[in-house]
């Protein structure tokens, strides 16, 4: 590997395909996508915006379930080999972390959490109903069982809060974007920052939409991943056809130490919507990624992308291939 | 049956096929779908929302064809077995019941029909152009060959109005959605009385939109089932992604007396659009139910309802199965 | 006079002011206007929109009052001369004229009140709230101490409902505009029919839109007066600037027997907003009639009208300077 | 004074006038208003939406003025009696409080801003361009001379950041009403918490729109004022009519230590713009309060608030009389 | 004078004031303003946004009347001084230049007209309906009673068309801004060139909105005026408040030769509407200029320009004023 | 043949399949279709709306590219047959044809090309940037290696410029349609006219949207082909769902000398969006005609046209078949 991973985990049994031989791209598709259907679990409506963490020698997952109310729901999940997985039925019932946060903490909806590994348990963020308003949530867990909600990290109207996977600078930090009430029609990543994952502060701008494939909005998608270059931070973007939304994702590269300062980012698309699982379902055309394993030995990356607001696709590249493509296609 | 069937007719001939075996929902899609294709009949682009009741030992139905030119016209239509069709090429002319309503009835455009036997006759309902404006046009046939047109129902803007097949408290009863001039985004159901199928008045609000998979708005659907719990409606309601409408399906139960209490109703949705037929067309992802045969032998429910605004479907359930479910999922 | 008051009524102390040697308009305001302030009542934001009537010798009125809430409310008042007005300080609380309208007669708001004497009673029709929605409420007063609430004429969405002062061909005939449940961008005229205020139907298209003063919508205002000529319909039209809209009103004149159809229409607008009162308040540029009391002896017309949503103006012209102007400006 | 004023400060010289005559409104308006004309510095555009406070035995204010070019500033401005004010020519220019904000406040914009001595000095908050899109601004002062910026308090969008004039459970807190990047057409109010002032959580739902005076959207106005009955606060609220928003003022009871708990809340409003100086103007029909002078010995308030967003005017009230109206009007 | 008048004209005549003794502004009003009330013409409902020019040692005008139907017409008016106008009562009827414009040029409406002297005849450009959407008209007269009417210069939409008062390359030029077919809220000034008239190309950008308070759009004003510094330009800009758009007007210096290069530009406007005619009106918060007379030997500017679109104001400055101060308040 | 082709070429390898025996339609589908798929050329995220004409006795073409920025790109191509393509992989550089247009051509993007041989060139027209906003490009090649860019032929906003093959009255003429600065809801189509290429006027109007499948706008595709009936233009036409846009394309017949005038104008569509990869791609329902070839010795048509603004398919015809099918199916 010409890129270092740091502070990485070795993942053997990460889930892989090497690369189709008449493809170039720098990252490809499971040839058996969705790697889960919608109706994995029988109250759900569909399964996607999905986040995986190696967890126990297999792996665990919290796992946007809509329901057939069309609810937004989260769901923990467990699988030996991050391909077959058993989701449970019953949505997450977080416990509240402190007395002062169930006066906050009611459950109305929960959708695209993410998971990260700081420390001695496994955080999640999602976008959290507060007062009937989108923003982020935060809540962790110890064993994918119980779960237990802290306060939300800001005020409304916020989505796509991920965290870094170690502290920076002795201080929490999180990637999000500012959002409106609705179908936001604009976004830029922010990162936030916070001694104790309560209390948050130092803003600070990191990107805004720039190529045509991005136009729209940009927002965070896995947790970073730390290496040589910097963090290694795949991301989606959305551009209004007249016919709707197209969410595509790509990816940038942050300085390790000064997050919200952009290195590298690559003015193409890594992956839009273009098979039947991503054109057709009940929002067409997304692809829209939550998480990205990688195995420290071998650089190998298995991203989890929700496909058309409906199913979950995963898709294959390494460190080398992705940050090698983003420095060389980079429009900073 | 657990439910009884009241004022029912016996269809034995009524389309049917069992639940498939790993199937537990409790309504399932007929395996030939669709079952009306959109080019049934030359001079279509499609055909769909559309409505058959059993006529003279097989079945009549009036279609709604959008022409090549995307106008909406309403066809009549024969089978002998409520599957395989004979769809007159010509649009229904219909003539005016009334001198009087020479002066308003200019025909434009009409959509969604409803059919409805009262008494002698098979009332017509559908989305009616009245000065270029939408409402509910009401018409009556014997024998779908010469039908007759009265007065509109409403003032402008209304869509969605549904007959109740017998009269309640010696009024006839119509269920409707009042609209706007556009792709509204809001609309509740309402329940309009009437004498003599003329003055229309004593207007009640029944249901707004309320889960998520209907939350922009709903409206009735086929013609409510008379049964020992209280009317049996199937109704749509529609949910606005960031790419569109999308337009899923579900029941309710209302009291026989005053149908717009609202005894039961249910937090799911029914059907909602997941197949291609049904997510790929003029307008992607609509599930639209028009009509319900039921039979009242065996409590055998076949509802067509029109799939991307472009062919029909058919799904098949139970009196027992559907009154089952709603009640256990009812959110009232 | 050259146009002849039908089936009218003399009103000896008619509010009156010959015209202004200056002038040549057809219509003329009152040179102490507004005529009622905005804070003739102590619980008053604004009074506007009002209906008034001869009374006993006098006169009385259901006023639009928006409280400091700034929540829509009808009050009644009296007044010698039609110029100072007593006030009711408390809203007008309607007793349920029929045990089926207390279902769905729940007071929310309402406004924009016309009143209309017919055979033995006034009857008063506003904007009233129906299940939040509004749709045209109808009730009636003998005294202007007690008013009854029948069923609401309409289905949601509608506004500016105004009875003609008889029956024609034994029917009540009400004028509307059908809109939508905003600031509606839209609305025409249109004509309802009903045996007996209960039920309506017999609809029919009255005027679209035409000129540029009232190209965004219009609506029928004061109670028609019957002339020989047709009825004399005094109505407001709106146009849409950059920044907002502008309330005008003019006249037209309808067929006697078939009132849909439109003799004359006055191409230009007889007032428009113009004085400080008119231009400025609570909506800015609105004048907006609602009442017009004729003197059957010398065809004199007192029209009310609220102006800029905040005070009540008083405006003079006679039948014969109207129907003529109408007629020589006729865009039919 | 029935109700108390709690760790207030006298102020002999507020600027006070007595109830007029024939006013029975617990709100009254000064009647040189405005106080402060549009051009009271040469380089003004507009004077409005301003915070003034007692210094050194007078007066001193932070200023919104909106220059020739329209740019939105915020000028220091010195008084002895509160009515005549001297104010900067040049605009406040922020010296960094730390390194680290030097990264981020890069001047654009700063308005409508509040001033709250908590402690040793006076906090400053405003709307504050952080990268172009609007959110809290956080600085301070010793002496209206020297200004310091701080870090943001929050991620965009966010406007009318207020600060409590104490720590309340050893915690700063600010109201503040998360917004989106244009004429936000909606706004609750929240809190939220710091240890520091540099880092926020704990947040909280305090109120959200409710009569129709304020049925688009609320927001924060002066500096609470703490008494027995809990924390007194002015707020702005905002209706939205054909011809775009208007703004009145009402005023709330906060709970002393849980001050997201709404004690009382006045149903109508105070103020609303009725005078020529708050109807016409750069903004027509704005009353929009930034400051409450209120003198602890006699229970005086004097309210400062921007009129048609052009000029500043000038209530008065008391303790007493406020906090009994919204009692006696309080919808909670 | 410091800048030099170019192909310039005495116009002894001159409407003038000189600058109020209170006043430091480098453009001063009238004091007797508005000039020409709403009501100077029987028919009109309102006179602004016009055209005056020197003409047989009078002056002569093109204006916008918008009669009593609202409809938007062009009408030539005398006047012996500028102030006091003899307009006509019957709008323009413009005789078709050329056979093949006869296809085209079916008068709808025409409004804010400008008048440019160029060789032997006035040139009258205006937004004329071309098949109902607006773009640039142009006309030609020489005694200010007959006008010629010739082709369009542009495609629809296109608004604000100001002709250079001489060839420049041997090409007329004009000024124009690209719209949408409503209050269109964006755009940009334009150069076109034509070697005769007919035949528009060379299309160049020459400005887009930069400053607060045109940031909307802004739009050519006047005919320039030819200095030694360069073409002196006022135009307007358009602010878009909560309430509506705010019309100021400011200048700007182009390049003799190079048009399109723009040398210097005004970053504060010079008038905005801040009078009660420029705030209260048809529509509020508008100066809108469509003329500047200016004498060659003095160097006097008399700007005329609509005051909510209502009614015509009048302004003066001297071209040294205004050039000194573009050039200190250059944003270029 | 009944109709004569006027002007044509003998296109002897014109790319054809006969028409399929189950089918009726005036044009049919090619059974390979797409002809062109999306990742014909590595870069491309998609390739569609793009023209072709015979070249050197193969087929040269200029073909819309949207690299893997979503940026719009124009490619050059060639085929031996029309059906297979080598699509450079770079996109085209023009060369500026004047020392003029380098000011104004500065490349950001074109899209939607056409390409017409008149005289001893081929003429491109498309989409291109002018300033940032769309417009009409003009620019030409000998042998679609070398590329010439000139003035652009409008103001912005315009799009779908097509030109006629041959000078009518001596002058260039060119369909384009008006239009906004986004996802234009309107549009009709106009002509202009040139003596040089560079220089427009004498514009007329065309036709403006009408049937329901066009119902939101309208614009020319191909170029014209001339026959003894006048010039055959297919045309695309969009409808406005409550999910988007959908594209279908027809046929009209414009006079030959006067090309404004239409003498038929076929009321259904010919082709819309029904396959798989006309419905589903980054644009639904889109079918967006760009070139037909036509041969002049048997009449011929293949129509190069967009899919889901994805891929390229094509369709056939022949001038006899759309000739009587629009004559016997006109609107006009």
């Amino acid at each position: 590997m010409n890129t270092k991973i740091l502070n990485g985990q070795a993942i053997p049994n990460i889930p892989w395909q090497d690369r189709p031989a008449d493809c170039t791209d720098p990252v490809w598709r499971y040839d058996q996508n969705p790697v889960i259907p919608r109706d994995a679990v029988k109250c759900a409506n569909s399964i996607f915006n999905s986040a995986v963490v190696p967890f126990e020698g297999g792996f665990a997952g919290v796992f946007r379930i809509d329901d057939k109310r069309r609810a937004m729901q989260l769901h923990a999940g467990f699988s030996p080999d991050g391909i077959h997985w058993n989701i449970d039925e019953e949505r997450i019932h977080f416990v509240q972390a402190d007395k002062s946060t169930e006066q906050v903490n009611d459950w109305l909806y929960g959708y695209d959490p993410r998971v990260c590994f700081i420390g001695d348990r496994f955080w999640v963020t999602w976008c959290n109903a507060f007062d009937r308003k989108p923003t982020i949530g935060i809540g962790y867990t110890f064993d994918f069982k119980t779960f237990y909600q802290c306060e939300n990290a800001f005020l409304p109207f916020n989505r796509n809060g991920v965290l870094f996977p170690r502290k920076i600078n002795d201080k929490f930090v999180m990637l999000s974007r500012p959002s409106d009430d609705g179908h936001t029609p604009f976004g830029d990543m922010f990162i936030s920052q916070s001694p104790d994952m309560k209390y948050w502060g130092e803003h600070r701008h990191v990107m805004s939409p720039f190529m045509p494939w991005e136009s729209t909005k940009i927002g965070a998608g896995p947790i970073p991943i730390e290496t040589s270059e910097g963090w290694l931070c795949f991301y989606h973007g959305v551009l209004q056809s007249c016919n709707g939304f197209v969410y595509s994702f790509s990816a940038c590269i942050l300085d390790t130490d000064e997050p919200w300062k952009v290195k590298y980012r690559c003015a193409d698309y890594l992956i839009n919507p273009r098979e039947q699982y991503e054109c057709v379902g009940d929002v067409p055309n997304v692809t829209f990624p939550c998480a990205a394993l990688c195995d420290a030995d071998t650089g190998r990356i298995a991203i989890y992308y929700g496909c058309a607001d409906t199913v979950v696709g995963l898709a294959f590249t390494t460190v080398d291939e992705t940050v090698e493509y983003v420095k060389n296609h980079s429009s900073v």
